[in-house]
């Protein structure tokens, strides 16, 4: 491998990104051990501080990861989800041979504030229910989901075990089944709370999901606000051809 | 508005939030001044300090502006761009009233890479043409564009303003429509390069969308990889119900 200066860009940078092409093109691979500071620095006349910077950088992107004493690893590669079904994250990791649980950390009756009337279509008076988990996919934090639904739709969903069955599954119990949905995706920075429940810096990468769902009737059933680690998760979308 | 304090949750944090559902519950709409650090702190008896992060980290996250010596304002919403279909960024942008324009930042011929190879189905000895284009929308930085087509395909690009026409009408005028593709989506941090071509902060989250076209006879017809500004852009899909 030889770093090529390039007019302009700085040499961390270019450090950075041959070594991202070696993990796209599988040179590299999940698990192992990328050269140290000092290796890249000998190897390729640059500053310590400069191979420094650019495995900090690939680090907080989440493409490697530290182990005190051990050394810098490629991380493993992102779970990718699809965008075309109303996906159930229990159902999708199950699928991938993951095990997936989740930690509750909230769950309680509301009043509906104005948007979330109007998003629910919910009548004056009546209370939603928000379900906010962490899920986990191996035991390792995936995604932090906020559900909110029209507390008719979850009577008694307190006796139900939300920490390891599916919320779909549980409304699909009740006769309502999710037929479409409004999907909105955008990056943002975690803050420190979200950094703390994921294990990541703050700041670091997160993929923004809202969810509108329709049940069959055409009525919305469920509103869905999910942050995704940027360093794990891809989602995907494939167009008929 | 009241910040009611929680338990566990940074100030800062609560201040954050409450001004995020203002502007989503459209109390707070697009140039409208937020209140000053110090105007904050009086209000609700907290330190100027945790104002400023508060703002500060709103900044960072594109939600608010600032003007020197005016104030913060709340920025305009972000761009909504569908993910079912092969969308051309000019045509996206002339349907939405906005203005594209690129700044062409490379257009050359390449010796593939092997996973170019693999990607796009080159023979043996086929060149690559990489075009790599800033777009703009009313002349804002929206997305670093970086397309990979067969060099056979793009016979003559160079003579084609890759400024201001769409590449996709380029292809059509050759008989090439694009009928599918895979679609990728994450969530990263910009380096140095991408945020001081797109005018953010290094670390600004943006959207990386990697798509793979097909053309009519299910030939591999581009790969495109693409930056978002993750403050200017989301992406949605429609499922049917």
């Amino acid at each position: 491998m030889a770093v090529e200066p390039e007019r302009g860009i700085p040499l961390y940078l270019q450090l950075k990104r041959m070594i991202k092409t070696q993990i796209q093109e599988g040179r590299l691979t999940p698990g192992d051990r990328v050269p140290s500071e000092r290796e890249l620095s000998d190897q390729y006349g640059m500053s310590r501080m400069t191979a420094r910077q650019a495995l900090i950088e690939l680090v907080r992107e989440g493409l490697l990861y530290r182990e005190q004493g051990r050394g810098t690893f490629v991380a493993v590669r992102k779970v990718s989800q699809g965008l075309l079904t109303v996906t159930s994250f229990t159902e999708d990791m199950h699928n991938r041979g993951v095990v997936p649980t989740s930690i509750l950390l909230s769950l309680r009756s509301e009043i509906p504030t104005m948007p979330d009337r109007e998003r629910l279509r919910l009548p004056l008076g009546q209370l939603m229910v928000r379900i906010r988990r962490l899920r986990l996919g191996d035991g390792r934090p995936m995604a932090i989901e906020e559900a909110s639904l029209p507390q008719d739709v979850v009577q008694g969903i307190d006796e139900y075990d939300l920490t390891r069955g599916s919320l779909y599954a549980y409304l699909k119990s009740r006769n309502i089944e999710l037929k479409g949905a409004h999907q909105t995706l955008e990056a943002i920075l975690a803050d420190e709370e979200q950094a703390a429940l994921l294990a990541v810096p703050p700041g670091a990468p997160l993929l923004l999901l809202e969810r509108l769902s329709y049940d069959q009737d055409a009525h919305p059933a469920e509103f869905v606000r999910a942050v995704y680690r940027g360093d794990r998760y891809q989602f995907y979308v494939e167009l008929g051809h």
